[in-house]
Parts: structure tokens; sequence; C-alpha cells
């Protein structure tokens, strides 16, 4: 698969998403209305989708259908804009601004905003139990129980946590490479290595996608750290220099600008090089750390 | 089984429950600590633990070992404290009292108390999935499904945004059991059916247990408006006439005193009429139902 067909089959699963993701959440007839509509706000705020793309990729790469993931890959798009739309909180990150739109407690305010990320993180889980029947329900049960563990106390919650209490402290590299890899390095990698399960591949597999996980997911955020300083608030849709006024610790500041690039692109050949043992099948994974090394916003 | 023996069982399943919990929560000196601290406030702040005892007590009705519930006991009191400590948020209900104690965002503050309730959740949801392999993953599995279902947008997160929305309103008879039997009600039955899930039960017994569920949790909601009236703070542990301050629809302000009192007592007889298929099995549960029905506190 060249890297022109890679990205055709990448939009292609976009659009796929945008379709699972409509057909996964109550309609937003169902009551509470309100509620209802402030989940499909939240959702439908033009993310990147790289989770999502993650799990059809992972699953493709490992000789399965997508259409069998395509529920599995709603409930990690789900379960990230739950964090995102807690996270954004005034009393967390206090963002009011994401993707170029207001975040969710502005329109809708604080109190159903908390309810939001409530609903679409169980909504996910919902998902996830109704993934599959019969013989296939120990792999259902085994992406329950890899993602749980991957975004709770000791995953992206405990990761949040961490990033709360670092504001205004000066972390060291491993702490802030932790503090990462919690926050958002492990939902990465869960989504992948769930795109494996999906396909029925053995551990051998499954700890290759993880390892590609592991790096891309490092990747994304070194090249997080450096649009931070170098973007425009209009390519990102959010605040640009947030980082630096909320004095939290990033790889530009603790290695300079040029050394977190040649990280990011170190991070990206790591990626690639756990794909190693995969062929053409590995196309989209390829084109997607290519995608998040190379992105600008 | 005699009263007094469902008695004593139900204490041995108390010490069973704070054992459990101990076992399953993150050790609180595992980083993040003061995530892990919180929680365990959070989770120890002398609950009734009505949502594990119907685990354990649906399970033993079904002819199970209640030690193969316990995790699923675990979770469902994990599920259940995380809906308090968001509920309590100051952008929610805004008690800074509970069973006695200042609530978490009152010691934790406000941010840490959002991300409790996140952690508290997902360790359920990690601990369902977790809770069976092999031939028993389609019953976890099973469980992990409809305790989603229970607590999502169309249920207990559902019923949340309903009582926020009935502020200062006055709601019908209908609108007020609906939003009951979404809020508290479906988490409740959905713990007894679990009991019986992991039991093994079929799903006629699991329709009996539904029903008594059903009949308990509003049976629980009635007397929590009769005490709100009638209650002092310090036997509730919580501020008396809140929901009369707070303008909220009561069954009580709906009925009249007497008139709920009557509906109370009926709903346990319908209760324990749910569980006249069973035998001598179904003595916790029956002492429950009545437990339920005159409690002062």
């Amino acid at each position: 698969m060249g890297p022109e067909t890679a990205a055709a089959t990448l939009e292609r699963d976009r659009g796929r998403i945008e379709q699972a993701l409509v057909r996964f959440l109550p309609a937003s007839t169902d009551p509470p209305v309100r509620l209802h509509e402030a989940m499909r706000y939240a959702l439908f705020a033009g993310g990147k989708r790289l989770r999502h793309l993650l799990v059809l990729s992972g699953c493709r790469t490992c000789g399965g259908d997508v259409e069998d993931a395509l529920n599995v890959a709603a409930a990690m798009e789900m379960i990230h804009t739950y964090s995102l739309v807690h996270d954004d909180l005034p009393a967390m990150d206090n963002d009011t601004m994401r993707r170029g739109k207001p975040t969710t407690h502005v329109v809708y305010g604080e109190a159903l905003a908390i309810l939001v990320g409530d609903a679409l993180f169980t909504r996910g889980f919902e998902l996830f139990a109704g993934a599959a029947a019969g013989e296939r329900s120990a792999a259902a049960l085994s992406i329950c129980g890899r993602v749980a563990e991957a975004v709770g106390s000791r995953g992206m919650v405990g990761g949040q946590v961490l990033d709360l209490e670092a504001e205004g402290k000066r972390l060291d590299r491993a702490a802030l490479e932790e503090t990462h890899r919690m926050k958002t390095g492990r939902l990465i990698t869960v989504s992948v290595v769930s795109g494996g399960i999906c396909a029925g591949a053995d551990e051998e597999r499954l700890a290759a996608l993880a390892r590609y996980g592991d790096a891309l997911g490092l990747a994304f955020q070194v090249v997080d750290d450096i649009l931070d300083v170098t973007g425009s608030d209009a390519r990102l849709g959010k605040s640009a220099g947030k980082d630096e006024r909320a004095s939290k610790s990033t790889f530009p500041a603790l290695l300079g600008l040029d050394a977190s690039r040649e990280e990011a692109d170190r991070l990206v050949s790591q990626a690639l090089a756990a794909l190693d043992g995969f062929g053409e099948e590995a196309g989209s994974l390829r084109h997607l750390a290519r995608f998040v090394g190379a992105r600008d916003h």
C-alpha cells in the first residue's frame, strides 16, 4: 500500500467514523434531550479522530475487517472526548476554546458538562460490552479490561492528577514522560491494540502494536508541545502559548526546540520500526505515524 | 432462613464488603498518592452498602457462592460512590456533608473530586472485566453491558439531569417516579440482577430479581423523601429539609406524608412478592426489603 493509497484508506475511515458515531449515540430527540444534544456537541467538534483511526488501522494491520471494529473505535473516541470535556472544566484546566469552538461547559454549563463526560464514558463501555456475543465475548472483555486500566487512576485519570500537581513545578524528563504516558499515551496504545484484538491477533502482534502505540503517543505529545510554542491560535483552534502561561513543563522548555524536533522524529522512526514485522497491510498505521510527526495543528 | 439468621448473614456480608473494597482499590501508597487517598476517603465514608449487599444477596438467592460475586459487588459500590461524589459537586447539588462527613470536594478540592469520581467509575468497570475468564466471560460481559446501560444517559446520569432540570418545578407523579427510577432505581435493580448472573441464574429468575429491585428502588426513594421531612440532621448525616429548600418535588409534597408511608409499605410488599418463587435462600433479600421499609436514617 503506497502513501497515496494509505491516505485514501484513512479518508474512507474518517467517513466511517462520523457515521458510526451518529449511529452509536442515543438520538438527540431521546430524553433528556439537552444531555443528548450536549453529548453530540462535544463529540462532533471537528477532532482529529486519531484514536478511532488507530483502532481501525490496528484491526486492518492484523488482517481483520474494520467493520467489526467500528463500535470499539466509536467507543474509544467517546472515552477520549469524555476526558477532554472534564479536563476543560473550570476546576481543572479551565479551557474555554477547543478545536476552534467554545468548550462544552461554556455552552451548556458546568453541571451538564460533568454529566456529558460521565455519559460519554459510560456509553463507551456499553459499546465495548455490546461489541460481541458468543465466542467473541472473551475479546470484548479483554478490551474492556485493558481500556479501564489505561484510563483509570494509574492511567489517564492519574496522569491528569500528575499534570495538575505539576503546574508551576519544573519536572525532569522522566517525570514529564511518565505524566504524558499516563495522561495521553496509554489510551493511544490501547486504541491500536484493541484494533488488533478485534482482528483476533496473537500476543506477539499485539505487543508490536503496543510498541508502536507507545512511541506514537509520546511523539504526539512532543509535537503538541512544539506546536504550543510555534503555532498560531487560528491553526491550533486553541490558545497557543497556553502551556507557558500555565507554567507547565514541556519538551521544548526542557530540551530546547531543535532537540524536541529531533526527539519527535526519533519517536516516529521508533513507531515505524515496531511495524517491521508487518507488510503492506500496515500502510495506514505507517501513514498515521508520519502524519503525527509532520502535523502543524 | 429466619429473620435473625438473615440479619447475621447480612452482617457477615458487610464485613466481607469492607475487606473486598480495601483489596480491590489501588494501594493508597501508589502514585498519584493523593488521588488514591481521596478515592478511599470517598468510599469509606460509612455508607449503607445497599448495592453491595444486593449483589451478594442476589447471588445467594440464586444458589451461587457469594465469594464469586465479591468483585462485582465492590465494583457496584464504587460506581455508586462515583455518582455521589459527582452529584455533591458545587456545580451540581452543592452538598458539603454526606454520611456525617465533609464531602470529597470539600476535603480534596473540586478538581480532584471530579477525578476521584472518574477513577472510581473506571475501577468499577475494570473489576467487572476482570471478574471472570474463560467460560464465565459471557456473564461478565453481560454485567458490564447492563450496568453501563443502567448508569448512562438513559439511566443514572440522565436521571441526574432530569433532577437538576426539575428544581423549582412541580413534577407530576409519573415524572417524579421516572426521575427516581433513572437516577437511583436502575442501579439498585442491576445490582441484584448482577448477583443472579454471578450465580448463573436463568432469565426467569433474573426477571424476578429485576421486579424485586424495581420495587425496592422506588421504596428506598419514597422513604428517603419521608426522612428528609421527618428526620434530624444528626441521624441522617446530611442536611434534613434540603429537598424542600431546593424546591425539589418529593413524594410527601405530592401525596402527603401518610399516603407516602402507605406507598412505601405497598412497594416493600411488592418487592417481597417478587421473591415468592424462591425459598429460604432469599432470606437476606427479604430482610433487606424490610430494612429499606423500616429504616430511619
